[in-house]
């Protein structure tokens, strides 16, 4: 794991989304609140912002790092749902793999919660994929 | 948590992948072994292995599941690395979002070890995206 | 640990509950959605079937069961929330334990999303207390 | 998850404290070192401690705090033990919610140790019942 | 990770042990409950038995096995213990590994405890040391 | 839980190390590459990191400690392999827990990965021990 000791603590903050591609009638379902196993957008924040906090546990040379903030917000597409976490911390290191980890985490809850209106008839999910997980923007204070 | 108490216990298979977009530069460098984090192979392999034994923990309504075998494997393009890991175990449920929870977390491992040279001279990632997650198919044995 | 290797695996299901006591005005805040943390059912109905998953982590001595089905709910009255927790399993031994565990991350989750409206201006707590949890009763399917 | 970055660091203890009611002859066995399953009050400890560190995986919007200190104590009264945790710390947030979760976790601990004593013949828990879970005091030092 | 799935369920058992050697006034301390830390045999062993359960977190390639039965013992001579755990389950493949990594977690809660008691006045530690971690036996039951 | 809350934040490091005894034969597939389960380094060396990140939840009573920095090395006799972990951070209370967490997981893993080649038909562990686990050196900065 690098050493990172001697690198100052400064306010940092990242922010990383990711898009998960659904069916219409799924997408409709969320909005609509018809998901029977439960509020989507609850459940996906939940799991965004414990993933972001346990991050290190999830990817083996990253940094322990007290995040001090996680915001996570939803945009809609007739086809998809898009998952955006903003990560905040003073720290030694930046939290881009947090806010990373937190939209993985997230965009998987989606999945979980909707796998029965996704699946086709031999159980296979011919539509559902996540795209286009990226770092929109990394951000760095003052020593 | 979805009632799967009464769901025959049968074998259960589930493969997915996903691809992380790297400059060709680092590519090659992982190839290579060059990259002076380590064995990006070895320790994504690891990431996704124990991500998958632990995706109750990281997708909320997701069911424990003993898995009794993960496979995880690379493939190269120029400009990205696809990774593939498929799940087994008998159960009462299906495994495709352990074998998710897999792809993440490896995808994740390798974007970790190569931030270096994936960041441009403003510390962003220009470059470096996760797409096209999907699990690839699903096998379920007879009762 | 107690050794339960030779109890037969039988249907096995517990349900457990607890109340949280709180002003009248955070129940009210609760019930119309004006938690300014988020939706506290569903934050607490994860936090429930977290812990229930996880309780043998939280409880030393506990044995782990894959646990098969979770059912959180909740009741109110004027100045309490009632949150009630069922797990079920096919295991050597009994899931009350894990519904307590849940019962209690329920709760936790409950107090934490409030606490602003629950302190006084001294940042204390005069109001907010957890009681009556009880397991309300198990149930033993035939061998 | 509240966004703490700006909040100063300064040294925070909270205490919370909770009463488990048993039979009587329940109680005397703690207090005699009687029950089979080992040292109830140093499992409880440990239980409260570990549960105090890890509140921020039990409390899904709680900030993970980096804790200094944990003290537990135990109280009796015929048919009732009172569980007593105080977390310090030096962090941007209160530590309530850790001492909490100490609480819970130390009292589901004893619980579980004594539940051969508790059990009437039906396998039911009668008596058995966790209530009056408060914070004591917080106490947040000077800037 | 290796694929298990078609080993028969049978009965596993493991006995695994290891020694920490320490100064005799520490080991003094121990016997006599003089240790200001806390019961170093009830911690230990509280430790042993979560490391047990958990060690498929600990080593990245082993299975999750649901442990039904973890015994913990302990072996004095004048400078040294020796912590010894049996795990037991029904499952597809062994439990040494699960027995070892409670005997290690056992006796590094042992020497966390005794810190104070073996450190010199530069704060090294010139006796402390683990030896002699074996695994004592494994058995495997009729499918 | 010692209160470490009012020691100095400084730098502190710590190296511990451990060896693993493994027949020749294996020692010679670990070097030439030869196990059929993985590169050897590459896992333990993860094994190590994590654990010495994840040490406050192994051990009951250590603090958790953010640590920055985590280095592994590994030497080789002919029938033995010696692991060497060092743990740096800034922070109230020493890293030698850690680091020995580290050592354990990442021998434990080790030996985890080749246990094929060293059991004999019995199904016993003839020759494999952990032996010679210290602290090798603790470093403390100024205030």
């Amino acid at each position: 794991m690098v050493d990172v000791t001697n690198k100052p603590v400064v306010y940092r903050e990242a922010t990383a989304s990711g898009e998960i591609v659904l069916r219409p009638e799924t997408v409709r379902r969320i909005r609509e609140g018809l998901v029977e196993k439960g509020n989507v957008e609850a459940v996906a924040s939940v799991a965004a912002i414990m993933a972001a906090k346990d991050s290190s546990k999830i990817i083996p040379l990253a940094h322990p790092i007290p995040i001090t903030g996680v915001d996570v917000s939803f945009d809609y597409t007739e086809n998809s749902v898009r998952l955006r976490v903003t990560v905040k911390t003073k720290a030694e290191t930046g939290v881009e793999m947090d806010a990373l980890a937190g939209v993985m985490a997230g965009l998987l809850a989606i999945w979980d919660m909707v796998k029965a209106y996704e699946k086709d008839e031999k159980g296979q999910y011919p539509v559902t994929a996540i795209r286009n997980v990226v770092v929109e923007s990394k951000f760095k204070g003052e020593a």
